[in-house]
């Protein structure tokens, strides 16, 4: 029996916190789920990029770190109105799973209402590390979002204008 | 520079049909985005299974078929109410194309008029293979169904009682 | 602890049938919550009353059958998109039921996969009491539709205009 | 006090039954608010045209035939799932309006219900002008079509490839 | 003729405030339908309970202050995008009515304006008794919620885990 | 060939900076289409009017500015939830257009990103004209905004009792 855990996240975008998450979730499954959140936001400040960029970023972030391929789903899913119904919905819309992954006590708590085992990776250097931060990197023009990124990441973005897409927005009524 | 085509179907379920075309779009490009539409219905006559069942027989079916699973995108989408956004509305969703498969005119058309180059696959015995007759023998128990579906997608459709369900939807108001 | 049952209809209008089916389950529970369906519709042929009307409709229909006001909740509730995730749905927007009551054979497989008890109440003559027969009648003008109905929502369908109304629809585009 | 008549259509496309009401309309108010309606809706057999090309299609059909176009608001409306609720939402979303322009019962009655004269044109040679016979003419290529709508219009249905459209949404799935 | 009231609220939980303004309103009217706004929201800080386990709660509150069950109508509302609609919509949705409660000027006037006469409650320790409060008491664990609201309703919160729920979205993204 | 340029605003009220880009784009285009966006929103502070009433005050402020309406599209158009598809949302719902008027960076971007021409009208102090300077004045009964929008859009505010509404909705919830 295939075991498959989820991941669900923005991945806005995808950085060295959510690698080091689907790595240390690789441990404990054959497969893992990549869920692109909020699929439906694009181009505003907190969502700059469109989920099919965040899909391709995804890809190109784990082929960099020379992960297998065929060991991974990735999914863009919208967002529901329904948080009560949020569970039922993946279980919709994704491939079965047995086991979820998150830091987020409230989720922890839905999955586990509805019998998933959840695990919960170890800390890592949020502060340093999270799409908040590289996104007010990329709006102050700081080039060090660069290092929070993989290479081929960081090629995508600058190939797509990414940096000044968020500087534009910011500039948005 | 990769080039992806892009083939959207409901795969209700996925067939000989189904696999008759990417086998031979593959020829024309380095990745298939494979697009499974009406993500949201399931539990009806013409949409029996949920998004995550199509997901899973896709990936089954291709591995029965001995493809490999990197060179394929799997990504469910919701419809939407508006036929003329519809183009653009991939575009945002999925990773970055250049090419789309489909027999319909109308979505050759379509494609087109956004500048796109159209792979239009030879006609394959739609008499015998299309998604509506798999779901008319099953409804009607005749095993023959199973002929038209690889082993994988035809041992998890009765793992997951589909006939069952087939049947209990007929029955329904 | 409230043994509670869920009923689930559109009520187009109330009739001998429901009626039949509430006070039949009145003996398996405590209380019975009356879910009035696909609340968002009205001014269609099939689909004539309002939500509010056939709530109305509903609690006179109680009345006259001197049935006891406080062991029923009477819930509008619009229809989702998403079949599969219709249970969840009822879960979250009604009080904790623990058994539902259905004739229908994919309704009964719905609630048994969630674990729920499922009730299945005995036929009745639907080929006399069904509200398509009714919602007919009205339409001919034969005013036998009458008879099954109690006898204040009769009065109330007459006083609201109902049969004018639907041979309007009828005439509708 | 400038009165207003609103008149709500498809205009699939705007032909001669559509300007034989209108001329008769403008007798009784000073201006005329020309709502298209289903106005999400484009690119299927029934509803072959978008919002913006029927926009402009209605202007260059008044301007043929001389009308005064400031005397017109030519405005796109959604539907909403709500019947019930129609007549208030075109209140909200229309300048303010004292009469409503309608052959259809229902129609009548619903702005009836609400307090507002209903003005009913005279019936117009339904079989030879409706847009269903429009665009059942085009499906079989019959340049009769033409004759059906002013000359502009007819004009422009040509550039923008409509009848193509048309047969190409024909031989679609 | 039955005399309806109408009194909408969120009720997240309902408490000694909406208890008040219940008994106050009852002596106006033979029936209060309560409508339970914001249906669709659950486990947000600002909406912790779902629709259900709100109308169950007013059952509860309602038992423990000792009223007749069989004068009051439980109806849980979504809430829709356009405010202008708002009232029309609750006509369409709830048993007909004849007057509304509510101390906010804005809902006052758009009842008005239908020509509704409006009863206005009169003020109650509002810094004492609100949601707001009920809900900030629970994030900081001190007990002195439970007496805001009655014994059964505090019974109930405990069963479901409430205090713990809100705590957890508090630790929320 | 009819040059089109096409201006999306809010317009709650339209005020003399809008009066001002209007004026200034009829130079380079023969017909302006003006959109009235977030058609779905009123009765709220920052939305008090309806897209109906926005629409009436834009034909008003046209007129007293001695404006020829014949060259005037008003649209209203409701938001959708995908920024990244709002282009594409635009010209199925309008004339064909060629060209574009703002000063948003990100807009300018969105429009240039389609192929389209932007025209960048010059500043004109916003400080004093701006629609979010006129709901303030409003909202402390300062007639000062009466100088801000032209006379018969005062009027007409007053008569709907717009400064009323305003102060009401502050005083909402």
């Amino acid at each position: 029996m295939t075991s498959r855990c989820v991941y669900v996240g923005r991945f806005q975008p995808p950085h060295c916190g959510h690698l080091h998450v689907i790595k240390w979730a690789l441990q404990y499954c054959d497969e893992l789920i990549i869920v692109v959140g909020s699929a439906q936001e694009s181009y505003t400040l907190k969502n700059p990029f469109t989920a099919g960029e965040r899909l391709e970023m995804l890809r190109l972030a784990l082929a960099d770190e020379g992960l297998d391929i065929s060991r991974f789903w990735l999914i863009p899913l919208q967002d529901i109105a329904m948080n009560s119904v949020w569970v039922r919905y993946l279980e919709v819309n994704l491939p079965k799973f047995d086991k979820a992954v998150s830091r987020n006590p409230l989720v922890v708590k839905l999955f586990q209402d509805y019998g998933y085992e959840v695990l919960v990776p170890p800390a890592y250097k949020r502060e340093v590390c999270s799409g908040t931060r590289i996104r007010q990197l990329m709006l102050s023009n700081d080039s060090r979002w660069e290092k929070l990124v993989t290479p081929s990441v960081a090629k995508y973005i600058k190939q797509i204008g990414g940096v000044e897409r968020i500087i534009l927005l910011a500039h948005g009524d």
